[in-house]
């Protein structure tokens, strides 16, 4: 089954929103089975969306639309929708009173362009939008076949009513209030009504190896993989994700795989770190837990990033105790107790320092593990020395102190992502050696 | 002029990696008079990639794409576009020397993978990739009218030929490499061959105000607005930016707009807290450097996105001197001179504690400002008194220290977000209440 979004928004076109929900909704489609074949993002211009729907009926069976729908004026997305499936507008009470209740809770009155959010198609099928005040739309391409909506439908779902071929659901552009959409009501609707197989994905993540080397060392298993079964080279920062799909699995494709992937540990046995489709952030809350350990982070350079990272991860507040940004040399004395000598002698960007950062916050804040960064991530403050993207990271255990540099390249926002991606695969690496 | 952008790649349509060159290549290329028509985001799938290329042909009078264009296996981009253009991929000696330097400076022997890279269109010029193994191709549509590239061109680019009716370019996908390409290469070529106009965008940044109410307040103003003058709404995390555009300026362009946006202070005179497109972040160190001011953060609940924030900007090192991450109880008390009594009587989420970690850290990185932050990002966490998405922010000036209450959703990563966007917000208020 084939998936098709469309992404609407001027925003989106002139740069100054980065579409995030695409993403999102092919993550979660594919794990029920669907396949996105392509994503087209236009703007707010009625042409274009009509267009856009057109080439996404084409080659999907299922197209889910997003932006378009807010209450100020420049939306027209369910305009468009009307023109192309032959009906009009009309004033939907249901929605009308959740957008006076949503309003209402936040203490704001209704105004007239919340009201024009009520108006809906007069054949759509409405979904209702518990976080937000635009509801979600679905439309159906044909009517040759009947569609049964199971919430609308009085004797429930049991009569089991296919849907129709093609289904089309707008929802709002804010990304929490598609999500909640997608979760709550269009993904369970779907998977009630089609029964595919999911597509098998195995994903191992690895660090230390460039993607080329990598591709190099395991071409001879590659060539001896299955027809049916894809590889992907998914390089991040600092890591590697491999990923292994079947799209038609089979009672033997669990087995087949796993036997594969013990070739491959024999093949790069140093840079598997994970054997699932795991963030850096999360494998390092996953072994803390294991080990029901603490952790602390001492930040120049990455600002905040390495904890933000770790932060990002709920029920990360067992295992993670705090952090010291010490975006200058006087926190860094001050508050982790850095040597000034040291500072003086090596300056900020050294492995002593590094080490003593690690080791300071270690001591501050009572943990058993810590991650220390001190780098230049540019684009000033390089030298011939330590040219921009160099770092210095320090991990600290219950044993010992070891620390390491890197050097990445000239651009700031990179470099920190580096940074930060490197500071989790270096603990994630030390962690796994105590094991 | 128009621009289409046909991002390639597997990984972005199963939702693992989002796309963010879409973005970046259309702002960059909106301000040199360009808008993007449409993006099409489609897989390693040579079918695809063709019509994606004939589609945005069709539009467009510029394409470009990024993607496929790695060392490993599942690239096919150059050999789609050899079938579109009619000719065969051929060894370039220049990108393989490229190449095996690359790789060199970082100790890596070049693989038979990265000879691959080397392999080009015969028709195509080179863009030279001096930040990757990956080499830019331009290709030209027609042939009818002579194309003449400068850095190619033994005479000098003072000829001035036009460049063909349609170009398409073809970059790497990693966002630097395609990034790096744009700046130094590609940008430099066709603003020296198109002379337009560009378009003049006027942005404001507003906080404190929901979009429906600024679109009811500002509803007649938007009324009186010229015909060639486009308004867009850009709801952000704590603001909103509102966009002017007009897409062909001229010598009364710029006071007609100044005349606009005077009229609206006057509509909401509380709201506007920036009269550029800037970022909460940057606007924070500008005030900061305005100032000759220092700040420092407090961070439970928000775990480092707040110092990550302000640590983005380029320079933060001259006002910003660093974070304290007090994501357990022990390090607010302990680091920051939290009232044991206090976090026991009111909570860790309260007034009371996010006034005193703004005022402790304050004091203990010696600074003039600070925000602090003090929530429940939940999805756990969360209370019939305390709900989920509650948070405590303050702000410590060298006046006085002040602390608001803001209660948003459920989902923990937008949370914290608009936790730290709000801390942001918070802190710009404060600070220009005090010019």
């Amino acid at each position: 089954m084939n998936a098709g979004i469309i992404i609407i928004g001027d925003e989106i076109l002139i740069g100054q929103v980065v579409d995030i929900n695409s993403s999102w909704i092919s993550r979660e489609m594919n794990k029920i089975g669907f396949r996105t074949e392509t994503v087209i993002t236009v703007g707010d211009d009625g042409k274009s969306i009509s267009d856009a729907i057109d080439r996404c009926l084409d080659v999907a069976d299922v197209v889910f639309m997003t932006g378009g729908l807010g209450p100020t004026k420049d939306d027209i997305t369910k305009k468009v929708i009307c023109e192309k499936f032959g009906t009009e507008l009309v004033l939907n009470e249901a929605v009308l009173a959740n957008v006076a209740e949503m309003l209402g809770r936040r203490g704001i009155a209704l105004t007239e362009n919340n009201r024009g959010q009520a108006l809906v198609p007069a054949t759509a099928t409405v979904i209702n939008n518990a976080v937000g005040t635009a509801p979600g739309i679905m439309m159906e391409r044909t009517t040759s076949r009947p569609f049964d909506f199971p919430s609308t439908n009085a004797q429930g779902a049991t009569q089991g009513a296919a849907l129709g071929n093609k289904l089309l659901f707008s929802m709002p552009g804010v990304p929490f209030e598609m999500r909640y959409l997608m979760e709550h009501e269009i993904i369970p609707l779907i998977k009630k009504h089609y029964n595919l197989k999911p597509v098998f994905h195995k994903t191992l993540l690895l660090t230390g190896i460039a993607e080329s080397i990598l591709a190099e060392k395991i071409s001879d298993w590659e060539d001896s993989l299955a027809e049916n079964l894809k590889l992907a080279y998914l390089p991040a920062y600092s890591s590697i994700r491999l990923r292994l799909s079947v799209y038609q699995p089979d009672d033997t494709t669990e087995s087949y795989i796993n036997a594969k992937v013990e070739e491959l540990k024999r093949i790069v046995p140093e840079n598997i770190i994970a054997y699932e489709d795991i963030k850096l952030e999360e494998l390092v809350g996953k072994l803390l837990k294991d080990k029901l350990c603490t952790v602390a982070t001492a930040e120049s350079c990455t600002g905040g990033k390495v904890a933000s990272l770790i932060t990002s991860v709920s029920g990360s507040s067992e295992y993670y105790k705090g952090s010291v940004v010490s975006y200058c040399n006087e926190v860094k004395a001050d508050v982790l107790g850095v040597s000034r000598a040291d500072l003086e002698k090596y300056g900020a960007v050294s492995s002593t320092v590094a080490e003593q950062m690690a080791s300071g916050v270690r001591r501050l804040l009572k943990t058993d593990y810590s991650v220390a960064t001190t780098g230049i991530a540019g684009p000033t403050g390089g030298s011939d020395e330590k040219p921009v993207g160099t770092v210095w990271i320090a991990v600290a255990t219950p044993t010992k102190v070891v620390s390491r540099k890197y050097v990445f390249g000239k651009d700031r926002s990179i470099n920190i992502e580096r940074f930060a991606a490197s500071a989790l695969s270096m603990l994630i690496v030390e962690m796994e050696k105590e094991c």
